[in-house]
């Protein structure tokens, strides 16, 4: 497998560890995967920027005591490359509320590794959905 | 100066000259802004992810035709490096409306360019503007 794709494999299955956390409110495990040296930041829908660890890990606290229900999931995950980050973009699913995300992956200490995610409200929803739902009309 | 100061320094001026083209309305400039051979990827306030270049410009081209007014501005904005792409986070401001933004840059053919924009509203404003109300109210 060529370097890039295995990289790219890594970071999609990083991107789904990080909404295994969030889904589970493992904050334990949420805090394993943003990176410990690099700057990180965080904008959480409706937020300000958060920028530091420490505060961005405090906002993780705040929600994964109480994570969303339904559980939040992934869809249509795609990872491109920026430079020797990767930036992974996708739709989050709450039930039927749909956001879009961005999530920033740096390798530190051999793993892929959080240093930004933005989230928030998308008015529509992933192209899937859109056709499952027409099916369940016609 | 360091080479990291010169690259922060860089790309402020980068991000500054994005919201200068998102004010103008100004298609071409940004256009130029936007990295040509990378992946680039874009989320707008509401919207779902859009990627690849071609989509990206065809959003910018709509929302240029007709500029937020007041015209929008770039607040607080802070990069951080991320490997060897550079990260800015920002308040976006229109006139009384904040909005949260990422702006991912990559150098490409020697210039810092745009590989994604993510905004979304801030229930939040900026500390200097939540000082200056909290003044004018005392």
């Amino acid at each position: 497998m060529a370097s890039d794709d295995r990289d790219e494999a890594e970071i999609l299955a990083a991107n789904e560890a990080f909404y295994a956390a969030f889904a589970a409110g493992d904050y334990l495990a949420m805090e394993g995967l943003w990176a410990e040296d690099l700057p990180v930041s965080c904008i959480h829908p409706g937020w300000p920027p958060v920028r530091g660890r420490e505060k961005v890990m405090q906002t993780w606290k705040g929600i994964l005591a109480k994570p969303p229900r339904p559980p939040i999931s992934a869809m249509e995950a795609t990872a491109t490359k920026a430079g020797d980050a990767w930036l992974v973009t996708c739709f989050e699913a709450i039930g039927e509320l749909y956001l879009s995300a961005s999530n920033l992956f740096v390798r530190e200490g051999g793993l892929w590794r959080l240093v930004h995610h933005q989230s928030g409200e998308s008015a529509q929803a992933p192209k899937i959905m859109q056709n499952q739902s027409s099916k369940a009309i016609h």
